[in-house]
């Protein structure tokens, strides 16, 4: 199930959304085998892109955050999930240590941070937060709405991590690595860490992801039969891309690749009959928080990058450095909130959908990406007393369920990924 | 976690729920252990009764009709629990048949099958309704509200039981079996019924389930560090009990049963100093849908019954004669809905709490069983953003809280009497 959500768009169910309505006790099914195989990441939240003639996930963060945008309705589902949860992962867990974000006051994660602890603690465990930012050293108290956040400094103690007088027996992180696992981190065997060190961005690699998901479709594309393609964004990978060399060719390969991906979109845009331009997005394949991305009609556009451009594209949170992109099929959003670009952002815990809003963007248009400073979030509703299954002409089919399987979709290619990266896997030969 | 609902309550919160408040995460952990142990019915609802003093379950149902009174913001909690119930018990389920109640055409009960289905199917199942009432003998199609509900005759093929063409691999009972496992049912041992048939009224009994109720209530008293009387009713049974017997030592046995009652209440009562008038509730002990219920405030109340009160309690639903009575502690209400009598209902699937309504009756007192024909039910309303940890003096702590933890509780201790009574348990020495 995925909750009824009212999305922006009202148009007519298209054939690929009729037909996972049809299907939905068949994906429901396939979805509770895969997870007896699999391992759903403790929480995740999915950028989804609806075409129109295609439906993909486009980012797949497994340290959401945003989680104070979902709206009140929602966060009985998350709870209860959260429950669901911890019975699974562990059982005779008291307490739970949130590591946030390191040198964050950005009041939106502050929220954030405040909705998490909320939902853990009605979930029934003591939740505090302790950071791994070097620069806490005190306990800060701050004042977010009208509740207090206590942010507490996080301590090693031999071979756990705690806070002065609070032994967590779970580490929930919500802190995504960019820049490595920090000593504190290392080598915790005790405790849980969820997600897995190997989830953070210094490991993690969206091509790796991609990678996973089009197995994942290809799989559940099997199931509906229908071509993988229409829940799949195309893309390749480059490694050893210097955005900030200035020489005539060093930018050669990467156009290429550009060129190569749009020739394959142009290809399957033909196969369909489908009107749009085709366009490619290149981003860091390690890169978050939208950062390291551009949006390209025509691999010539490389030719002419403005240095504003290149430093963007070779820089990501945290000022690391990139080399490594991915070309990835663009994937234009139909969706429109008051006019503006909107795309839709599904929440999940554990194997649940929880939730979701729109990102949308004043300045940006349908092939661009949305998630830059000045964007926004629009709650779902929830939509009350529809089937998932109310066929084409019901007053208002659950579009958002749709949403909810791509999203599933892609956390389950996030578990087969975790799955082949884990460095302390058992290998049986 | 339990939603937090608004309840009609809203004086300050006393000693008793300010403890269970506070302890939320030692009780949510101590569920989570009980659960690893115990299985959950699939799905059950609870009548609690808050005397302000104590707070206790007064019936624990385990084919829970009324599942219409839940609001719409509950049904996403419903189908969630339904999910992970599935997951659990049948991963595997395409198919689910629900038998309901025979020679039903009462619209509130109707109304409770379509949202049954309702749920179901927004779990992932292809749900459809199969009567064993004799009587059915082709598809009816009824309207209820604006859905259609179409109930089709039950059939045995061999080993299996299910409809033409369609060969369900889990059975949901919403059919009391009051009047005995038929023989459509017996020994289907290839496919899940749930609940198990020996959770049927003619084998259930009511002193089983509130001596299971006593251990759980003892293990938690502990845990809480209670009085377990704060939450548990106290309770005798009385087998050969024959109210049609007209002799005038008949009911002395019971008189007695009834006498011994009053004097351990009033001995509690003055325990705590409690200036309330104790009084007893006698019950048939298979009793359903609230027959067979009597509230007594002095034993000699059974010298001058009515031929009336007579015939009612010897006859409990589908004219069952009943011999065996349970003389339990009465448990007045506080909750009063626009001035009438009120007992909040508390609904569950698996191990969760989705939701609940007040059940109240304007003719009815506090001290009366409100479980009869006339009743009104209205649904709690949902509070959002409050933590149920929230102290004294907060804008408003979750009254819910406490009810779903005495809920679960009965459900848990429905849990261990089906342990108990399993025909099929395999026995250790």
């Amino acid at each position: 199930m995925v909750p009824n959500l009212i999305t922006a768009l009202t148009g007519p169910i298209n054939e690929l959304e009729q037909r996972m309505l049809d299907a939905m006790p068949a994906i429901e099914r396939w979805f509770r085998l895969e997870w007896m195989e699999h391992t759903p990441p403790l929480y995740s939240s999915v950028d989804i892109r609806n075409a129109g003639f295609k439906l993909a996930p486009v980012d797949t963060n497994l340290f959401p955050g945003g989680w104070n945008n979902l709206t009140p309705e929602m966060v009985p589902l998350a709870v209860q999930s959260a429950m669901a949860a911890i019975e699974k992962i562990c059982p005779e867990a008291r307490n739970l240590l949130i590591i946030p974000e390191n040198q964050t006051r950005n009041p939106q994660y502050l929220a954030n941070l405040v909705q998490l602890q909320h939902i853990f603690s009605m979930a029934g465990l003591n939740v505090r937060i302790g950071s791994i930012d070097p620069e806490v050293k005190e306990t800060i108290k701050l004042k977010v709405g009208n509740k207090e956040l206590v942010i507490e400094p996080a301590l090693r103690h031999g071979r756990r991590v705690g806070l002065k007088y609070f032994d967590p027996c779970t580490i929930l992180l919500n802190n995504d690595l960019s820049t490595g696992a920090p000593g504190i981190l290392e080598e915790v065997y005790e405790q849980f860490v969820l997600p897995p060190l190997h989830a953070g961005w210094s490991v993690r690699r969206k091509s790796r992801h991609f990678q996973s998901y089009e197995e994942v479709a290809k799989r559940f594309g099997k199931l509906m039969g229908i071509d993988p393609w229409l829940i799949n964004p195309m893309f390749s990978s480059r490694k050893g891309v210097d955005f900030t060399d200035g020489s005539e060719h060093a930018l050669d390969e990467l156009r290429e690749d550009v060129d190569v991906m749009l020739t394959k979109v142009r290809r399957k845009y033909k196969e369909y009959g489908i009107k749009e331009t085709p366009f490619v997005v290149v981003k860091a394949d390690n890169g978050t928080y939208g950062m390291g991305v551009m949006s390209v009609h025509d691999a010539k556009e490389l030719r002419q990058l403005s240095v504003k451009t290149k430093n963007q594209m070779s820089l990501v949170k945290d000022g690391q450095q990139v080399h490594d992109m991915i070309i990835q099929e663009g994937v234009q959003t139909v969706e429109r909130m008051d006019k503006e670009a909107a795309e839709p952002v599904v929440y999940m815990i554990d194997r649940y959908v929880v939730g979701g809003y729109y990102r949308a963007h004043s300045d940006k248009g349908a092939e661009d990406n949305l998630n830059v400073p000045g964007a926004h979030f629009i709650p779902l509703a929830f939509e009350h007393g529809i089937s998932p299954g109310d066929s084409v002409g019901a007053s208002a089919p659950n579009r958002f369920y749709m949403y909810g399987v791509v999203a599933r979709l892609a956390m389950l290619a996030a578990s087969y990924e975790l799955e082949a990266t884990d460095p302390d896997a058992e290998i049986y030969d």
